[in-house]
Parts: structure tokens; C-alpha cells; sequence
């Protein structure tokens, strides 16, 4: 695959002006943009600009609507229930966490709960605004159906990530990752580079180990709820499978079940209206503890102990969770962000569509090799 | 291994006259008592009457100090840091769990973080005590350190299990796991049976995986450090090594961060000292976000789903977390509980040594086939 390499301010005005377009204020542009950059920042691509192509789309067909207003709906001093009414699921988080870290300054801690929402891009980005102000916070989702749990064929669950960030020097700890072993977009990949899957990552149709990306993904795109992902900890409970789906569940406990909204296999693919995905949103404020200074100096030391733990190869680095995103968000700060050729063509179509001229973003790049989108919303009825 | 079936009012009176004899008042014996057996009645084997020698050792060498009381050292409205000041983890742990389920019911959450503890038993017992009155609870502690985390072959965190439990009819989700792979029971069992270990269960002292029970068991117990268990999600990132570690991370954050304790690598084990272990208990009532009955059938209807999931081996029920539990206990108070012949020579030593009649719990047995107790508090300085 070919890449073009943009800097950070270059896709970011590039994104702001084509949610202005879609609509959104310029704030609101700001906001959605901001959460789309810190995953290119951070590396985590799957949830960068790549995913332009699938927000245009969703926004197109109604499913995200550009001028709903998230609403809550139940409230006490420490908590929150907010029905996103379809809005965008970024907007709709960065409400609903500043929300909780208001509550947590106050009270000490909150939980800020949305149902009727759609996907919010990379769930660490909400922990690190509570993690920014000196907070600690949990973050969760649902996601569509793609997990099959221990002993079902059946997928119900979603990936279900869950991000968790804690304040500490020089690099705070951030954790964010799917309950799932990989999320499907690694399957994507292996499916590309015809490459054999790893062992327990999916099962096919008959809920057996399937090690064929293509036979995997043919079962979760075809959304017949047979095969799919397996929970980290793999297919058996001799492995953890059981401890995996458990975490998955603690997510749909956590955002679905407080918040009266649809748990993954109730999530809707139909134009007009929202997948129905829920969040939580958990903050808690380390002054309840104590001394807060002496509460980061213990965490920054623990982590360098774990940093400088015998190595079990001389030459893999171990790192603590969310140092490699930070060491990535100086490198491409500094020389720029690589994009995929298909995501350039993507972003020249939206860019297109929306009546922008994508030369002044994008310059004049061949996207002959590029490949064409195939992302559609599936099951979706015209 | 041969086995006795004891009823659970038997084993109960059996355990409460020991921990009396222990020194501990009749309302402590039975609080102890109680975490132990629901352990028992659980089928959780590794966490009830099977670790009375270790209770016996450790209040024997005063690493728990019967006379000690956990001490409210920090408090807010939604929060308590305890020092556990070396007494029994049960008794702490108890303790600290009413107090969170106090303080969540007037405020609607709350934490309450402990230091200085012991070996608390089974970590879902008080994510239960505040299930059952109706309160979603998440309960944590750290653990000797056991884990290997990613690409290092040195052991930091410990096994460090999450606890999550939320009411349900007929049974409410009750997870309680480690984070690694298996604890360390499980190749104590295959090392007996001289089986090879499951693939990504355990390193060598060279972080090699490892599938020689044996050896794994030797890096562990030698304390050099080097060695020992994996995270759920095995050796590398690929299968998801660095999301086993990542959850392990969050419970030393939870417990050992937030009281300003021992972080699992700086655990003691020497006479006189408590283990340093940290807990945390963190309580929720499902109030703060709206009708209680709604959330509970929402939980119940969810739960029933996953039970119906189209099975991948139709042979195989498909279980939520906490149903096996529930239905082991049903068991084990009808047929009695089978205690292994080793763990009732153990009870009988004790009684002896406590100058208790063992004939009256566990009548005349024979024990000639018991293993002799090989468990020593490891590392400790006479």
C-alpha cells in the first residue's frame, strides 16, 4: 500500500471544513475533529481520518443526525443518563465527559451513562480529558455484534473496549483496548496480506477455531450472527475465554444496562436512525484519596519499575500502556501523519461531494492505485 | 486424591471454632468463616477450608495480627483510604465493604481503598455482600507478584482478579477472575498430574514460554524474580498479552495507587509483617440511574439471551458468569461438601494444635494417604 504524508494541522483543517459542510458548527467541527487526529496522532489509524468515509456515509443516511442535541434524561450529584437522540457519537462524549468531570470536581466522583448514541471514535480520547485535568477516569462502549462468547456460535457482544487513564509522569497511564483478541479491522488486514489468522482470534459459521480471514469476516459482514470474534483469552475457558467475555459484558453492564439503551446485539443498521450505541463515562477525582501529588509520584515510579523490569529479549523495550501512543504523537507531530492512498481518495470524494476543492488540503496525488471504498452500511434498507 | 464429604454446617461450625481459638470473637470467626465457605460452596476450591493452613501459618508467624483493627485513615462523603494496620483481610475487607455500600447508598457511589492488608479470600464474596442488597460492586486487590508482563521476564503484578457483580433474576452476573492466563492452583494441579501446561501459561527464567509445570512453579517459588505466570491474552500483543496486562494494571492502580500501598513487587513476607496487600471496593446503586426494577429486568432479559445464544457444541451449555457458582451451591448444600484428604489431615493438625477434638467436625478418618503440608511461607527470616 502507498502513503502520502500530511501534517497534523494540514488534515486537521481539512477535517474541520468538511464537518462544517456536513453541517456542524464550527465548534462542533473542532470537537469531532480533535477525537479523529488523536487516534492518527497516536497511531491508532483505524480510528483516524480512515474513518471519514464511514461518518459521511452514516451522516448521509440519517443515522447521525447533524442537529440533534444530546438530552439527559435522569440526574443526581453524581451521575447521569443522557439519550444522544442520534447525534454524533464524539459530540454526544465529549458532553457527556465533561459532564462527569464537572460532577467529580464537585462530589468526588460520577458516572455518566448514554444510550441512543452512534460510534465514538477512539474511547481513550475521553479518558485522557479527565486524565488532562488531573483526573482519573474509565470510559466504555458497545460496538455491533461481533463477539462470540464461550461456548456460543452465536455473536452478541461487541468489541467492547475499554479505556482506563490515570495521571502520571511523563506519560500518563492509558489504557484502551477491545475485549475482543484483535479488532476486526486486523482481520481486514491479514485478509489483505493473505495472511493465516492467529489461533483462537475468530470462529467460522459452526462456532469452531477458524484460522481463514476471509471465511471470519464472511460471517460477521454477512450478519447472519454466526462466527465472529473471539474474547481475548480465546475459545476455551483453559485459555480465558470466559474472562474476556466477562470483561465484554462488564462494558454492556456498565454503559447499555445503566442506561436503559440497546445492548450490541439490539444495535440498528436502518437509515434515519442512530446504531443505538451506548457509553459510560467514569471519573474519579484522586484528591478523595488524598494528597494528589504524592498520588502520581507513587504511580510514575511503579511505572518506571515496570518500564525497567528484566527484559525477556534484549531488544523489545517494555513499555507501560499509552507510552508508545505518546513517543507516536511526537513523531508525527513533528514529521507528519502517513495516510493510506485509499483514505486520500476517500477524503478527495468526501471533499468532492461536499463542494470543497480537496487540492487545497490534499494537492494533486495520484490516487490511481487506490482502492475503492467497500465500506457499506450493512442490512441497511434503501 | 481421595475425598470426605462434609455437610456445610459442619465444615461452618468446624472453621468458627478454629478462628475463635485463633483468638478472634465469635462475630469475627464467623465473618472469616463465611468468606471461606462461600468459597466451598462455590466450588471455588482454592479460596475455602483448602487455605486454613496458611491462615494458621500466617496469624502463627504474626504476619495477620488478630488483635489489629483496619483505621479510617482519609475520608470524603463518597470515599475512605483504610489501613489495614496487618489484620485479618476478611475482617478489613468486610469492613471496608459495608462502609462503601453506607456511603454509596447515601451519596450513590462510592470507594473505599485499603493498605497494609492481607490475603482477603475470594474477591467476588464482596462485590456479593453489596449485590445482594441490591448495589452494582467492582472489588480489586493485589496479590504476590506472579505476572510476567509483556516482553518482560521478571514477575511484578500479581494475579490481581476483578471482581464485578450487578443483581439478576435468577442469577445475578457475578465475575471474579484474574488477570492472568490461570492462577498458580492450576499448575500446582497439572504439576501433580504431570501434564504439560496449556500454551502461553507460564515463562521460564529466561521469559521463554513454558510448558513444564514444574519449572514454572520453581521461578515463582525460588522468589528470584524471573518467571512466572501470563497475563489472559498469553506472551505476545498478537494474542492479546498486553490487554491481560493492562487489567492487571488497573486493579494495582484501583487498590495499591489510590491507599498509597504496596504495589504487588513491593509485597513483604516476613514475620511480624502484614503482606502489604491492598484491596478496593468500589460500590454503585443502580438508583443513581433510575428505575431499579427496569435495570434489573433489563439485566435479567440480556442475560437470558446470552444463555440462548445458538450453541457452537450443542452439548455444551452456554453459562452467564455466576450461574455455575449458584448452582454449585445449590449442590453442595444438598450433597455436602468433598473435601480432599490432605486439606482434612491439614484441619485436623490444626485442631490439635488449637486444642480442639477434630472428631467432633470430621469424626474418625483416615489420613494415611494425606500429602504432608508443603506449603511455607516463602522467603521469610525466622
Amino acid at each position: 500500500m502507498s502513503y502520502v504524508t500530511y501534517s497534523a494541522e494540514t488534515l486537521e483543517r481539512a477535517c474541520r471544513d468538511m464537518f462544517e459542510k456536513f453541517g456542524f458548527s464550527a465548534t462542533e467541527a473542532a470537537q469531532i475533529t480533535d477525537v479523529l487526529l488523536l487516534a492518527d496522532l497516536y497511531g491508532v489509524k483505524s480510528h483516524g481520518t480512515q474513518r471519514l468515509v464511514r461518518y459521511h456515509k452514516s451522516i448521509g443516511k440519517g443515522c447521525v443526525k447533524v442537529d440533534a442535541k444530546p438530552q439527559i434524561v435522569f440526574e443526581t450529584p453524581v451521575s447521569a443518563v443522557i439519550d444522544a437522540n442520534a447525534a454524533m457519537g464524539q459530540l454526544t462524549s465529549i458532553y457527556a465527559m465533561n459532564l462527569a468531570i464537572e460532577k467529580a470536581r464537585k462530589v468526588g466522583m460520577a458516572f455518566v451513562t448514554v444510550r441512543n448514541s452512534n460510534h465514538y471514535g477512539i474511547a481513550g480520547y475521553y479518558t485522557k480529558m479527565a486524565c488532562d485535568q488531573g483526573m482519573m477516569a474509565m470510559c466504555v462502549t458497545n460496538s455491533e455484534s461481533i463477539m462470540v462468547h464461550t461456548n456460543s456460535k452465536q455473536a452478541i457482544l461487541g468489541s467492547n473496549p475499554i479505556a482506563f487513564a490515570m495521571p502520571a509522569k511523563p506519560y500518563p497511564f492509558w489504557f484502551d483496548a477491545a475485549t475482543t483478541v484483535v479488532p476486526k479491522g486486523k482481520l481486514e488486514v491479514y485478509h489483505k496480506a493473505d495472511k493465516p489468522l492467529g489461533e483462537n482470534w475468530g470462529t467460522d459459521e459452526n462456532g469452531e477455531a477458524c484460522r481463514d480471514a476471509k471465511r471470519v469476516l464472511a460471517c460477521i459482514d454477512s450478519k447472519k450472527g454466526v462466527g465472529g470474534i473471539l474474547p481475548v483469552g480465546g475459545i476455551r475457558e483453559e485459555s480465558g475465554s470466559h474472562k474476556g467475555y466477562g470483561f465484554s459484558m462488564i462494558c454492556e453492564l456498565l454503559c447499555a444496562i445503566t442506561s436503559g439503551g440497546a445492548t450490541s446485539n439490539h444495535h440498528v443498521r436502518k437509515p434515519g436512525q442512530s446504531a443505538g450505541t451506548c457509553h459510560a463515562f467514569i471519573v474519579i477525582d484522586p484528591k478523595i484519596f488524598g494528597d494528589t501529588q504524592e498520588i502520581e509520584a507513587h504511580l510514575s515510579a511503579f511505572l518506571q519499575e515496570l518500564r525497567d523490569a528484566k527484559r525477556a529479549d534484549e531488544n523489545v523495550p517494555i513499555y507501560t500502556h499509552g507510552e508508545k501512543e505518546a513517543l507516536a504523537m511526537q513523531y508525527h507531530k513533528e514529521h507528519g501523519i502517513e495516510v493510506d492512498i485509499s483514505t486520500v481518495a476517500e477524503m478527495i470524494n468526501i471533499c468532492n461531494d461536499l463542494g470543497l476543492d480537496s487540492r487545497e488540503y490534499f494537492g494533486d496525488v495520484d490516487i490511481s492505485n487506490a482502492k475503492e471504498t467497500t465500506y457499506e452500511i450493512k442490512g441497511m434498507e434503501q
